[in-house]
Protein backbone atom coordinates (compact mmCIF):
# COMPACT_ATOMS: atom_id res chain seq x y z
CA UNK A 1 0.00 0.00 0.00
CA UNK A 2 3.20 2.35 0.42
CA UNK A 3 4.23 4.85 -2.04
CA UNK A 4 6.74 3.15 -4.66
CA UNK A 5 10.14 4.67 -3.14
CA UNK A 6 11.18 6.61 -6.08
CA UNK A 7 11.95 10.05 -5.54
CA UNK A 8 9.38 12.38 -7.45
CA UNK A 9 12.11 13.22 -10.79
CA UNK A 10 14.66 10.75 -10.66
CA UNK A 11 12.70 8.53 -12.52
CA UNK A 12 12.79 10.89 -15.61
CA UNK A 13 16.45 10.73 -15.81
CA UNK A 14 17.57 7.55 -14.38
CA UNK A 15 16.38 4.00 -14.03
CA UNK A 16 13.89 3.95 -17.62
CA UNK A 17 16.99 4.97 -18.73
CA UNK A 18 18.38 8.51 -20.58
CA UNK A 19 18.17 6.95 -23.68
CA UNK A 20 15.61 7.78 -26.17
CA UNK A 21 14.01 10.64 -24.93
CA UNK A 22 13.60 14.38 -25.93
CA UNK A 23 15.38 17.62 -25.23
CA UNK A 24 13.74 19.69 -21.98
CA UNK A 25 10.97 17.11 -21.90
CA UNK A 26 10.17 14.70 -18.64
CA UNK A 27 11.18 11.05 -19.48
CA UNK A 28 8.22 9.79 -17.82
CA UNK A 29 5.81 11.22 -20.62
CA UNK A 30 5.78 8.31 -22.68
CA UNK A 31 5.08 8.64 -26.42
CA UNK A 32 1.32 8.21 -26.14
CA UNK A 33 0.94 10.39 -23.29
CA UNK A 34 2.47 12.74 -24.82
CA UNK A 35 0.90 12.90 -28.01
CA UNK A 36 -2.36 12.92 -25.83
CA UNK A 37 -1.48 15.71 -23.50
CA UNK A 38 -0.77 17.91 -26.96
CA UNK A 39 -4.05 16.77 -28.78
CA UNK A 40 -6.11 18.16 -25.80
CA UNK A 41 -7.75 21.15 -25.68
CA UNK A 42 -9.15 23.72 -23.36
CA UNK A 43 -11.72 22.06 -20.54
CA UNK A 44 -10.92 18.90 -22.16
CA UNK A 45 -10.23 16.51 -18.67
CA UNK A 46 -7.57 13.97 -18.30
CA UNK A 47 -7.76 11.46 -15.33
CA UNK A 48 -5.18 9.94 -13.54
CA UNK A 49 -5.95 6.66 -12.25
CA UNK A 50 -4.42 4.71 -9.06
CA UNK A 51 -4.33 0.53 -9.94
CA UNK A 52 -7.66 -0.33 -8.54
CA UNK A 53 -9.53 2.25 -10.83
CA UNK A 54 -11.84 -0.11 -13.43
CA UNK A 55 -9.11 2.37 -15.99
CA UNK A 56 -9.29 -0.20 -18.85
CA UNK A 57 -13.16 -0.53 -18.98
CA UNK A 58 -13.89 3.04 -18.05
CA UNK A 59 -10.85 4.21 -20.64
CA UNK A 60 -13.09 2.60 -23.43
CA UNK A 61 -15.46 5.10 -22.90
CA UNK A 62 -13.73 8.13 -23.04
CA UNK A 63 -12.70 10.28 -26.55
CA UNK A 64 -9.88 8.57 -26.98
CA UNK A 65 -10.87 5.08 -26.10
CA UNK A 66 -7.39 3.60 -24.85
CA UNK A 67 -5.69 3.28 -21.90
CA UNK A 68 -3.08 5.28 -20.97
CA UNK A 69 -0.34 3.75 -19.00
CA UNK A 70 2.14 5.76 -16.41
CA UNK A 71 3.94 2.25 -14.85
CA UNK A 72 5.99 2.01 -11.39
CA UNK A 73 5.18 5.47 -10.42
CA UNK A 74 2.66 7.25 -8.09
CA UNK A 75 0.03 9.57 -8.34
CA UNK A 76 2.61 12.35 -6.84
CA UNK A 77 5.00 11.37 -9.60
CA UNK A 78 2.95 10.99 -12.08
CA UNK A 79 1.14 14.60 -11.47
CA UNK A 80 4.76 15.89 -11.10
CA UNK A 81 5.64 14.48 -14.85
CA UNK A 82 2.33 15.73 -16.44
CA UNK A 83 2.28 19.21 -14.69
CA UNK A 84 5.94 20.12 -16.60
CA UNK A 85 3.89 20.17 -19.79
CA UNK A 86 0.27 20.36 -18.68
CA UNK A 87 -1.41 24.14 -17.91
CA UNK A 88 -4.39 23.69 -15.76
CA UNK A 89 -7.45 25.65 -16.30
CA UNK A 90 -7.47 29.17 -14.57
CA UNK A 91 -11.24 29.54 -15.53
CA UNK A 92 -13.19 26.92 -13.45
CA UNK A 93 -13.05 25.79 -9.71
CA UNK A 94 -12.91 22.57 -11.12
CA UNK A 95 -9.72 22.45 -12.10
CA UNK A 96 -8.31 19.57 -10.29
CA UNK A 97 -10.06 17.10 -8.09
CA UNK A 98 -9.91 14.17 -6.44
CA UNK A 99 -12.03 10.98 -5.56
CA UNK A 100 -13.56 11.69 -2.20
CA UNK A 101 -13.12 9.11 0.87
CA UNK A 102 -16.24 7.16 0.73
CA UNK A 103 -18.45 8.55 4.04
CA UNK A 104 -15.55 10.95 4.73
CA UNK A 105 -15.23 13.51 2.01
CA UNK A 106 -13.42 15.83 3.74
CA UNK A 107 -10.30 13.63 4.28
CA UNK A 108 -7.42 13.78 2.20
CA UNK A 109 -5.11 11.19 2.55
CA UNK A 110 -1.52 11.16 2.16
CA UNK A 111 -1.75 10.12 -1.45
CA UNK A 112 -3.72 12.91 -2.27
CA UNK A 113 -2.00 15.55 -0.38
CA UNK A 114 1.12 14.41 -2.22
CA UNK A 115 -0.75 15.41 -5.53
CA UNK A 116 -2.23 18.73 -3.82
CA UNK A 117 1.85 19.90 -3.41
CA UNK A 118 2.10 19.01 -6.89
CA UNK A 119 -0.63 20.94 -7.19
CA UNK A 120 0.51 23.73 -5.65
CA UNK A 121 4.09 23.79 -7.08
CA UNK A 122 3.02 23.53 -10.39
CA UNK A 123 0.68 26.93 -10.22
CA UNK A 124 3.08 28.62 -8.29
CA UNK A 125 0.90 29.20 -4.97
CA UNK A 126 -1.67 26.82 -3.06
CA UNK A 127 -4.92 25.98 -5.57
CA UNK A 128 -7.06 23.49 -3.50
CA UNK A 129 -8.29 20.29 -5.74
CA UNK A 130 -12.62 19.65 -5.66
CA UNK A 131 -13.71 16.69 -3.92
CA UNK A 132 -15.72 14.23 -6.43
CA UNK A 133 -17.84 11.56 -4.81
CA UNK A 134 -16.94 8.21 -6.18
CA UNK A 135 -20.00 7.91 -8.78
CA UNK A 136 -19.50 11.35 -9.92
CA UNK A 137 -16.00 10.58 -10.32
CA UNK A 138 -16.64 7.80 -12.32
CA UNK A 139 -19.33 9.33 -14.49
CA UNK A 140 -16.60 12.27 -14.80
CA UNK A 141 -14.17 9.59 -15.85
CA UNK A 142 -16.17 8.01 -18.72
CA UNK A 143 -17.28 11.65 -20.51
CA UNK A 144 -12.72 12.64 -20.09
CA UNK A 145 -10.59 12.96 -22.94
CA UNK A 146 -8.55 10.50 -21.68
CA UNK A 147 -7.15 7.57 -18.54
CA UNK A 148 -3.67 7.55 -17.46
CA UNK A 149 -3.31 4.49 -14.77
CA UNK A 150 -0.01 4.79 -12.74
CA UNK A 151 1.58 2.43 -10.48
CA UNK A 152 -0.23 3.77 -7.04
CA UNK A 153 -1.42 1.31 -4.43
CA UNK A 154 -2.80 3.17 -2.57
CA UNK A 155 -6.60 3.63 -2.10
CA UNK A 156 -8.38 7.07 -3.47
CA UNK A 157 -5.10 7.89 -5.74
CA UNK A 158 -7.46 8.80 -8.45
CA UNK A 159 -7.38 12.50 -9.57
CA UNK A 160 -8.77 14.70 -12.94
CA UNK A 161 -7.08 17.39 -14.12
CA UNK A 162 -8.60 19.94 -16.68
CA UNK A 163 -6.11 21.55 -19.32
CA UNK A 164 -5.84 25.28 -19.65
CA UNK A 165 -4.35 27.42 -22.09
CA UNK A 166 -1.08 28.90 -22.69
CA UNK A 167 -1.10 32.93 -24.59
CA UNK A 168 0.47 33.53 -27.66
CA UNK A 169 3.71 35.04 -26.62
CA UNK A 170 3.24 38.54 -28.49
CA UNK B 1 8.80 28.10 -55.28
CA UNK B 2 9.26 30.74 -52.91
CA UNK B 3 9.45 30.37 -49.27
CA UNK B 4 5.96 30.50 -47.16
CA UNK B 5 6.35 34.32 -45.70
CA UNK B 6 7.16 33.54 -42.37
CA UNK B 7 9.69 33.77 -39.71
CA UNK B 8 10.91 30.59 -38.36
CA UNK B 9 9.51 30.33 -34.89
CA UNK B 10 6.47 32.83 -35.19
CA UNK B 11 4.10 30.58 -36.35
CA UNK B 12 4.67 28.30 -33.00
CA UNK B 13 3.40 30.86 -31.03
CA UNK B 14 1.11 33.04 -32.58
CA UNK B 15 -0.56 32.02 -36.33
CA UNK B 16 -1.96 28.82 -34.79
CA UNK B 17 -3.35 29.81 -31.95
CA UNK B 18 -1.37 29.85 -28.92
CA UNK B 19 -3.97 27.52 -27.49
CA UNK B 20 -4.34 23.78 -26.48
CA UNK B 21 -0.42 23.95 -26.01
CA UNK B 22 1.92 22.35 -23.46
CA UNK B 23 4.30 24.43 -21.70
CA UNK B 24 7.48 24.74 -22.93
CA UNK B 25 6.81 22.58 -26.03
CA UNK B 26 6.95 24.57 -29.32
CA UNK B 27 3.37 24.57 -31.12
CA UNK B 28 4.40 23.46 -33.82
CA UNK B 29 5.03 20.09 -33.12
CA UNK B 30 1.19 18.80 -33.41
CA UNK B 31 0.05 15.34 -31.26
CA UNK B 32 1.20 12.96 -33.76
CA UNK B 33 4.77 13.86 -34.24
CA UNK B 34 5.42 14.68 -30.63
CA UNK B 35 4.18 11.13 -30.01
CA UNK B 36 6.50 9.90 -32.94
CA UNK B 37 9.72 11.73 -31.79
CA UNK B 38 9.42 10.38 -28.29
CA UNK B 39 8.89 7.03 -29.33
CA UNK B 40 11.74 7.12 -32.02
CA UNK B 41 14.97 5.80 -29.95
CA UNK B 42 18.68 5.61 -31.00
CA UNK B 43 19.45 5.67 -34.56
CA UNK B 44 16.18 6.04 -36.20
CA UNK B 45 16.06 8.08 -38.92
CA UNK B 46 13.15 10.73 -39.76
CA UNK B 47 12.30 11.78 -42.90
CA UNK B 48 11.13 15.80 -43.71
CA UNK B 49 9.99 15.85 -47.63
CA UNK B 50 8.69 18.65 -49.13
CA UNK B 51 5.14 18.48 -50.80
CA UNK B 52 6.76 16.76 -54.31
CA UNK B 53 7.83 14.08 -52.58
CA UNK B 54 5.73 10.68 -52.23
CA UNK B 55 5.39 11.36 -48.67
CA UNK B 56 1.92 9.03 -48.42
CA UNK B 57 3.19 6.43 -50.58
CA UNK B 58 6.81 6.27 -48.97
CA UNK B 59 5.31 6.49 -45.08
CA UNK B 60 3.01 3.58 -45.66
CA UNK B 61 6.77 1.29 -45.89
CA UNK B 62 8.15 3.28 -42.99
CA UNK B 63 8.03 1.83 -39.32
CA UNK B 64 5.08 3.99 -38.41
CA UNK B 65 3.17 3.01 -41.49
CA UNK B 66 1.41 6.60 -41.24
CA UNK B 67 2.52 9.84 -42.95
CA UNK B 68 2.50 12.66 -40.44
CA UNK B 69 2.59 16.41 -41.39
CA UNK B 70 3.66 19.61 -40.30
CA UNK B 71 1.45 22.08 -42.74
CA UNK B 72 2.28 25.39 -43.87
CA UNK B 73 5.45 25.47 -42.71
CA UNK B 74 9.19 25.38 -44.56
CA UNK B 75 11.44 22.73 -44.56
CA UNK B 76 14.14 24.99 -42.22
CA UNK B 77 10.71 25.86 -40.06
CA UNK B 78 9.80 22.24 -39.57
CA UNK B 79 13.49 21.27 -38.51
CA UNK B 80 13.46 24.18 -36.29
CA UNK B 81 10.60 22.92 -34.19
CA UNK B 82 11.57 19.51 -34.36
CA UNK B 83 15.22 20.16 -33.37
CA UNK B 84 14.03 22.06 -30.45
CA UNK B 85 13.48 17.96 -28.92
CA UNK B 86 15.10 15.96 -31.15
CA UNK B 87 19.24 15.08 -30.54
CA UNK B 88 21.01 14.50 -33.10
CA UNK B 89 23.20 11.48 -33.34
CA UNK B 90 26.54 12.21 -32.33
CA UNK B 91 28.26 8.67 -33.13
CA UNK B 92 27.76 8.84 -37.05
CA UNK B 93 28.17 10.54 -39.84
CA UNK B 94 24.97 10.82 -41.27
CA UNK B 95 23.04 12.29 -38.37
CA UNK B 96 21.61 14.33 -40.93
CA UNK B 97 21.63 14.35 -44.65
CA UNK B 98 20.09 16.42 -47.55
CA UNK B 99 18.91 14.76 -50.85
CA UNK B 100 21.34 15.77 -53.50
CA UNK B 101 20.27 17.76 -56.63
CA UNK B 102 20.46 15.54 -59.44
CA UNK B 103 23.52 15.91 -61.54
CA UNK B 104 24.56 18.50 -59.27
CA UNK B 105 25.55 16.58 -55.91
CA UNK B 106 27.74 19.42 -54.71
CA UNK B 107 25.32 21.77 -55.06
CA UNK B 108 23.46 23.37 -51.77
CA UNK B 109 20.43 25.47 -52.45
CA UNK B 110 18.79 28.22 -50.91
CA UNK B 111 16.20 25.20 -49.12
CA UNK B 112 19.20 23.18 -47.98
CA UNK B 113 21.25 25.59 -47.13
CA UNK B 114 18.43 27.22 -44.52
CA UNK B 115 18.03 23.54 -42.93
CA UNK B 116 21.60 23.43 -42.45
CA UNK B 117 21.69 26.85 -40.68
CA UNK B 118 19.33 25.13 -38.64
CA UNK B 119 20.99 21.93 -37.56
CA UNK B 120 24.46 24.15 -36.70
CA UNK B 121 22.24 26.45 -34.51
CA UNK B 122 20.99 23.41 -32.73
CA UNK B 123 23.81 21.77 -32.36
CA UNK B 124 25.83 24.61 -31.34
CA UNK B 125 28.54 24.59 -34.20
CA UNK B 126 29.23 24.13 -37.58
CA UNK B 127 28.19 20.16 -38.05
CA UNK B 128 27.76 19.22 -42.48
CA UNK B 129 25.03 17.51 -43.54
CA UNK B 130 25.89 14.00 -46.20
CA UNK B 131 24.38 14.49 -49.30
CA UNK B 132 22.24 11.45 -50.44
CA UNK B 133 22.06 10.28 -54.13
CA UNK B 134 17.67 10.94 -55.16
CA UNK B 135 17.50 7.07 -54.84
CA UNK B 136 19.46 5.82 -52.57
CA UNK B 137 17.54 9.09 -50.53
CA UNK B 138 14.14 6.88 -51.38
CA UNK B 139 15.61 3.70 -50.18
CA UNK B 140 16.37 4.98 -46.72
CA UNK B 141 13.43 6.89 -46.58
CA UNK B 142 11.36 3.26 -46.89
CA UNK B 143 13.46 2.28 -44.12
CA UNK B 144 12.91 4.96 -41.72
CA UNK B 145 11.00 5.42 -38.95
CA UNK B 146 8.58 8.05 -40.19
CA UNK B 147 8.18 10.33 -42.99
CA UNK B 148 6.97 14.01 -41.88
CA UNK B 149 5.72 16.25 -44.81
CA UNK B 150 5.91 19.80 -44.64
CA UNK B 151 4.89 22.82 -46.39
CA UNK B 152 7.98 23.18 -48.32
CA UNK B 153 7.14 23.97 -51.79
CA UNK B 154 11.31 24.21 -53.32
CA UNK B 155 12.93 21.23 -54.74
CA UNK B 156 14.99 19.87 -53.17
CA UNK B 157 13.63 20.03 -49.28
CA UNK B 158 14.09 16.67 -48.74
CA UNK B 159 16.08 15.61 -45.44
CA UNK B 160 16.61 13.15 -43.30
CA UNK B 161 17.75 13.18 -39.15
CA UNK B 162 18.73 10.65 -36.83
CA UNK B 163 17.80 10.48 -33.75
CA UNK B 164 20.89 10.58 -30.95
CA UNK B 165 20.55 10.15 -27.09
CA UNK B 166 20.61 12.13 -24.08
CA UNK B 167 22.46 10.78 -21.24
CA UNK B 168 20.76 10.77 -17.84
CA UNK B 169 21.46 13.66 -15.11
CA UNK B 170 23.64 12.11 -12.97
Amino acid sequence: MGAIPHTPGTIGQGETGGLCVLKGIDNRLNAEVLGVLRAMGHGDVLIVADTNFPADSVARATVTGKLLRMENLTAAEALNAILTVLPLDTFVDDFAGRMEVVGAPDEVPPVQAEVQAEIDRAEGKPRKMVGIERFAFYDMARASYAVIQTGERRFYGCFMVRKGVIPPEV
